[in-house]
């Protein structure tokens, strides 16, 4: 979605990214979101939607060889993005002004702010008790039916810098095809974040959903298991009343007919991004129903 | 040293490491005196002392480029050990563990025992004010006058599981030929640790000096600073009377008529190590010294 709005010429924009995915992993410090984003926009991300593009695993390798438990598999160069994170933290860095520094080493123009400087962490409640959102992700591989999620440190958490500022002088806040509970609530629930979205003019969410399930990932087991109703209907349940248009797929596009509102759009155009040219077209038509 | 002793065939070998170097470097657990005997021991040393020979130093160089600083400069399968200790440590097993799981996988049949698994730092105090031995060693390359040492927690260390065992039940101990107030005294300065070696009946050691100057490293300089006499006189003045048997190079030949006396025995060889000939001579050399 970044890649899309950022493939358009004359967008000024800024990405507000969750935060609740970070870990410390082989004690260093990981925040998968921001660097998908951040390898995103400098067009150098890894074919399975992280990690950077022909990247080596030599040092992961090597681990492995020592015995550690490489599930969570961290590139060379993606490594040193990592390290070089852990070590401006040690040093008293804050998190926005790192991804910042990232920022401008890779090339990168829009704004990545992580949606706070300070820790918040998605706990996933299992049957086995609460995981950390890697452990269920990326190590149990999201197979675990979900029955609650907290959002360890949100209640105390304070926006990032320049965070509300953005979403108060955007044109447009738009809610990416995400996993509503597991990525956009996280953002959402920084104290401030949504009462600043409540007051944009226009909120458009892009739905996830593809026929009701997502092209990846856990979504609508997600969203069913924490009593969302199918379909884009939960996803405009999870934005409880916040959006004023929502952009689902053709595959979905009775849902038009049947969601639109006196207060909701409902749009129907192709949200799969599966190319660099698709994801232009998708940037032109959001810019477009923007001015329209 | 310890790969002298480790050709000579069939001795039973502990090393004893200093740990006062240890350090968070780029928020990654260093342990340099450990790896160094390591790697030494696996025939897989780095040529200038540190390291792993043939390292690549792909995730450096990419740091560099992102800004780091990276004057300690790690290579991409050294930085899997670290990365795989630090995740270790984190995971709350002791740095004599996961030493013993690094000595295992790299198929070193010697052991090798960090003094404590408590952490003992090494302060270099300096004109600027005190600062870690890293810092001093590594970013300032040794220059500052050292004005004190001070081994921060040595105080409260508990020598590590096994090492005042392996120093009682020892036939010997071997004082490796490195910086004295630098390297030694940290080790000997964990509680219990020097009553061991002042316990067993033969402790020789190594002088690091030759001709009153260390091969590498501030060794003389240090040991001026801290008061200690010049050359061999100062390495005695080091381990004030713990040393049954001083072990000087051809170079110093004359100090084993000065020296000498009813309490020590002062012995004269090569004690350059240039090479895995002149360690195996020298190995057999202090196994032959042992049993006469």
């Amino acid at each position: 979605m970044a890649r899309a709005l950022d493939l358009v010429g004359d967008v000024d924009l800024t990405v507000v990214v969750n935060v609740g995915d970070d870990a410390l992993t082989h004690g260093v410090y990981v925040s998968p979101d921001l660097d998908t984003v951040l390898y995103t926009l400098a067009r150098i991300e890894g074919p399975h939607g992280w990690g950077i593009a022909g990247d080596e695993h030599k040092v992961m390798d090597t681990m492995a060889w020592l015995g550690a438990d490489t599930t969570f598999r961290i590139g060379d160069r993606d490594l040193a993005t990592n390290l070089f994170r852990t070590a401006e933290l040690s040093a008293g860095r804050t998190l926005s002004e790192v991804t910042a520094s990232l920022v401008e080493s890779f090339g990168v123009e829009a704004s990545i702010l992580p949606v706070s400087d300070d820790p918040v962490r998605t706990i996933v409640h299992t049957a086995d008790g609460p995981i950390s959102f890697q452990r269920y992700f990326v190590h149990r591989r999201h197979q675990d039916p979900v029955e609650d999620l907290v959002y360890e440190g949100s209640g105390e958490a304070r926006p990032a810098p320049g965070v509300l500022e953005a979403i108060g002088e955007a044109d447009v806040v738009v809610i990416a095809p995400s996993n509503p509970p597991l990525s956009i609530w996280p953002v959402l629930n920084v104290p401030g974040v949504t009462d600043a979205v409540a007051n944009a003019d226009r909120v458009i969410a892009v739905s996830p959903l593809f026929g009701g399930k997502a092209l990846k990932g856990p979504a609508a087991e997600v969203m069913a298991a924490l009593g969302l109703p199918p379909g884009n209907e939960g996803v405009l349940a999870a934005y409880d009343g916040l959006v004023t248009d929502l952009v689902v797929d053709h595959e979905d596009a009775t849902d038009r007919q049947r969601l639109s509102g006196p207060d909701l759009h409902v749009h129907v155009t192709a949200t799969r991004i599966a190319d660099e040219d698709k994801a232009a077209t998708f940037g032109s038509w959001i810019t477009h129903l923007v001015s329209r």
